[in-house]
């Protein structure tokens, strides 16, 4: 099947990775909106404008969108619904209903099929809360993040004055997670499920004590959570904080027996090296089973709850049967 | 939907409880080859013939066939096919492809749908392997189970002479799951993997030194296992086993990257205080797919590879992409 990839950042870098590494796959093209003779890529593969895409509508079957969550895919994905299909990792949980409806509408009106919101939270930390909810009912669902980078808290902080650079990881609280486990279904705030840990950079002269109250302070980002700062040297950042690695867990505690005498856990966790280059494989396997279900003739918008798990893989029903069943 | 009981021990009490405990379900009656007037069942479903199923054709949706994998299924479940929607617990893993070949052909001719080897291994377990393989295919997996209570290897003792009553438990080797965490990819032996823990109730002059060596020497069963016997009363062994815990783990472990420079490990596990009525609610979850993908016009058989997550779920689309997503 013939690949193409929009936008080339962290991601897209991932899907190029997965995409060469599958035997099935072809990574016909890498569309930047910079220009492309500035973009290089880590593979052989070729860079076009993104202007130029249209011109690729007969030589793709799947378009895989790298854009960010906050301006580029609200737009972008509906947009490239139109001429192709497409597969993104849409990841800000409250708007996934409209940004579904508005790539449903899309591809219905196009014959195209759209896979949204792949990746692992959401994505396989979805299925996991979807699977563990459907087999027992009677429950409650824990999810966990870390320990990890967080790209949208580094950023924050690098919007303080006086910042040069900073890497902010999410840690789990492992007594939180041990309640979590306990079956007890414990009632968790906020605070007592994570922590977060500052790794920053001050500019010269910058005033260390107002930076960290900035951030300690930061509504939605901080306030709400115990967050300790810790200043370095942007070499100590660069030697020990260079990676993405991410991961996480998601806990379903519940009960099973008629009067719910049974009480049983569920868990999936993850722990990853490099969170783009992980969701990239999770995009690059969800591009298969678009491939596979457009094929069928299905058009219009789906998420990773739609798609029977065998599409996703590129062994045969009779080889899954076979071998992990 | 108007659900089925085909046999009625430890699993089918347990796909009583889950379909007795759904709202949009209705358990319409519990099959037995037994006499129906000797057979106690946990609610007020009625119990009937074997022999008298065939009146219920138009009046069940999804049969759930709760048979051993031994002898039963492979006759009942294609039997069944002919007449009813099922579902089973096949779990011979060696022998699922010719089951499902044998479902495939009598529901294909009935005009029916069948999903087959349910529950956790095979089942959830198997759907992780898949998960895991598709999105990370470059990577190893490691399978354990336990700790919890090998009905069959219970069995295997019980059949010893001199042996009045017995419980097994399959206990993973700490040392063997860390292992397959690290992210080395060891090759871990049979022996390395778990142990195997007896507790034996011998009967009155027996040589408990023979009965030891029986089981520990067993073939297939505990040869290949470090296992420990244990002899107590039956009055401990009711007041402390009487239950059926269980459980395990799937690790996959693999890398990401290019050139594979990144390590992750997904890990999926349970922890269940009773195997069969954890395994009968993933049985009605399955019941509910196979009643809307039978709608939809699938027949034939599947399993639960083939089934859309959504499927198993009570909350429409529309609720799980907006909660669960």
């Amino acid at each position: 099947m013939r690949i193409g990839i929009a936008g080339y950042g962290n991601l897209g870098r991932g899907v190029e990775a997965a995409v060469t590494n599958a035997q099935d796959m072809e990574l016909v093209g890498i569309f930047t909106r910079r220009d492309p003779s500035t973009v290089k890529v880590a593979t052989d593969a070729p860079v076009y404008a993104w202007n130029d895409m249209a011109a690729y509508a007969d030589k793709i079957d799947v378009m895989v969108l790298c854009g960010g969550s906050a301006t580029d895919l609200p737009a972008q994905t509906p947009e490239l619904a139109k001429t192709f299909c497409v597969v993104d990792s849409f990841d800000t949980h409250a708007h996934i209903p409209d940004h579904f409806a508005n790539v449903d509408a899309a591809a219905r009106e196009a014959g195209t099929l759209g896979v949204i919101s792949c990746g692992w939270d959401p994505g396989l930390f979805s299925l996991a809360r979807l699977y563990a909810s459907a087999v027992m009912p009677n429950g409650a669902d824990y999810t966990f993040w870390g320990r990890g980078v967080s790209q949208g808290h580094s950023d924050a902080i690098r919007r303080i004055p006086g910042v040069a650079d900073a890497r902010q990881y999410t840690v789990p609280v492992p007594e939180a997670l041990a309640a979590a486990r306990s079956g007890s279904n414990p009632e968790l705030t906020t605070r007592q499920k994570h922590t977060r840990e500052c790794f920053v950079v001050a500019e010269p002269d910058a005033n260390l004590a107002a930076i960290e109250e900035a951030i300690v302070t930061m509504p939605n980002y901080f306030s709400d959570y115990d967050t300790t700062v810790t200043f370095i040297t942007q070499e100590e950042l660069n030697a020990k904080h260079a990676g993405l690695p991410h991961g996480g867990t998601v806990i379903r505690s519940g009960r099973t027996g008629l009067n719910d005498e049974f009480g049983d856990t569920i868990e999936f966790s993850l722990n990853l090296d490099s969170n783009p280059h992980f969701t990239g494989s999770v995009l690059a396997s969800v591009a298969r089973a678009v491939y596979r279900m457009r094929q069928d003739g299905q058009v219009g918008a789906r998420t990773m709850f739609d798609i029977p798990p065998a599409m996703l893989s590129p062994l045969s029903a009779e080889e899954l049967r076979a071998h992990l069943m």
